[in-house]
């Protein structure tokens, strides 16, 4: 009999989705052959209301998932020779997407696997068109804080846009993370976006968002299509933002899942990377990374080899339900024994 | 009491999605918090099998609706100067994701409400990139046959990448409408798109394809996140290629309601283009075309006045159920006696 698979390597919430999301799926699917009218600006103004700081629906953009909103900025901002700034490690698709345009890409290290905002503006130049910021940073987990990044924003020039990629912000517990809709209304030159795909569980629903000034939005709106995504997926995105149960619960699954996680590498004599999102990082491995995966993968545990997001030299471990990680806990400790 | 719309404004299927999906759709909505793994190439290998003629999943690429394919092809393919070649009225997204991409737009006009190969050859220049052939024609219903599709094709430099966009083929009748399969597989510079938009009435779903040479789809592909579309999206498009009996109907309903809808436009004295697509186009109107709109949309009436498309003098009525085509006829009755 094939053994079930756990899931630890793409970031899925595995408490699953929105319940109140797939009950709005299952009663509306028969309205699958229309296309939205409204819907799109109605969840653009309830994401409005959530974020507060004077963010309306006109600065919101909707799109297949938040990978989709970071293309339609790309796509809309980098022409061929624009430079394209980011640390690395981080997120891939910054890169590619950066690639498809022929910006050319600029990177800059992580300092004790932090973003380094001060190495960053000294990448500044006057061919500068946009910057990724990934906070908290995929794969390491690490977030750069209010203080530091409103300073950054100030004395960054106006001509470049900095992009802050928030996929994971749901998952942070520390109270110095940004208040990024601030930023925005402050004037900084900054889209902000998030997702559904973490948090609600709703990777394949694929909704993501973006926020920003609005010429900026109405820029990146150009290249958008009126059905981007999906009636009944509007309509679901809706329902999952009233599930307080739901996101409380994988809050605190997170939250605990991490804990647990830290606690059980100890054991193991494993060195990792405190998180603030939903996974955590292994680093110094007794075994070459590649091979501890491909290891994990012959117990029917999915990890993730780091080396996509030029981060070679470790393993990347998502924050499952307790009998998840127990189970994961329990395969390492025997492929590394 | 608010009368129910009748909705012939955007080329929806009026019978509803295919069943088969969407009893997958219920079924497997549960799965919505995983990414899909190796679903787009057991679609693309069942896409592959329909279309024949040595065509293989490696030359498909699938998006989030056909929309989103002919996006990737743009922002791989367009670079700022390049020309764009199209006729025009058609579809209204070339001329934006050129625009957005800072092509060079080049348009030619139709001949009779067709197509005009020669005139589209004769724009071709040095600088030309792509030319979009939408077919049938979008929103004149009108086709480009087989033989000069393929004269055309020979006649064009290498250079030149033509996008030939299918969205509403299968409502074709004239049996010289291309096989367009046959096209990419003798070596012609050409991506065929489609979607599951129409036919199989899924349009929120969000499933649209590509196909054509390896080589170039490997282009476009590099701009296509692995999580373009959803698991159960996936599964629900397999599903719907094996809905016969919804295919079926779904054809019937199209090929029936366009005879009823001419003999009663021609009651009516109204001119209309003959169409081999999901819609009918009303010319020489009696009044302004955006008045005849406004007016039926006061009769809860919704069809789409053509100006969008570069057409403002006409307006296109969907197809729909014979009982939303008799609703129309009335209403247009009533408004123009």
């Amino acid at each position: 009999m094939e053994q079930e698979l756990i899931r630890l390597g793409s970031n899925e919430n595995l408490l699953g989705p929105s319940p109140k999301a797939l009950e709005v799926i299952k009663n509306n699917a028969d309205q699958l052959h229309i296309y939205p009218v409204e819907e799109d600006w109605q969840l653009a103004e309830k994401l409005s209301a959530k974020i507060g700081a004077g963010i309306t629906k006109e600065h919101l953009l909707i799109g297949n998932g938040s990978a989709d909103v970071i293309r339609m900025i790309v796509q809309t901002h980098v022409m061929p020779g624009d430079e394209v700034l980011f640390p690395l490690p981080s997120f891939a698709i910054y890169k590619r997407l950066t690639h498809v345009h022929r910006g050319v890409i600029v990177n800059v290290p992580l300092k004790d696997h932090h973003i380094d905002l001060e190495l960053l503006l000294g990448a500044v130049t006057e061919k500068t068109k946009l910057i990724f910021l990934c906070n908290p940073n995929n794969p390491t987990g690490k977030i750069i804080k209010h203080e530091p990044l409103e300073q950054f924003l100030k004395k960054l020039p106006e001509h470049v846009l900095v992009v802050i990629d928030e996929a994971y912000c749901d998952f942070v517990e520390d109270p110095d993370f940004p208040r990024s809709a601030e930023l925005v209304a402050n004037g900084h030159n900054v889209i902000v976006t998030r997702t559904f795909s973490k948090l609600y569980g709703l990777a394949s629903l694929r909704v993501g968002y973006g926020f920003g000034h609005l010429e900026t939005m109405e820029r990146v709106r150009s290249t958008r299509h009126v059905s981007e995504t999906g009636i009944v997926a509007y309509q679901a995105a809706m329902a999952a933002l009233t599930d307080e149960a739901h996101e409380v619960n994988s809050l605190e699954m997170t939250i605990n899942g991490r804990n647990y996680l830290y606690q059980e590498l100890d054991k193991l004599g494993l060195n990792y990377l405190k998180s603030e999102a939903l996974f955590v990082t292994l680093i110094d491995l007794p075994m070459p990374p590649a091979q501890l995966v491909a290891e994990a993968r012959k117990h029917n545990l999915i990890i993730r080899h780091t080396d996509v997001f030029d981060m070679p030299e470790a393993v990347r471990i998502s924050i499952g339900r307790q009998e998840d990680l127990e189970k994961a806990v329990a395969i390492l400790g025997q492929i590394l024994k």
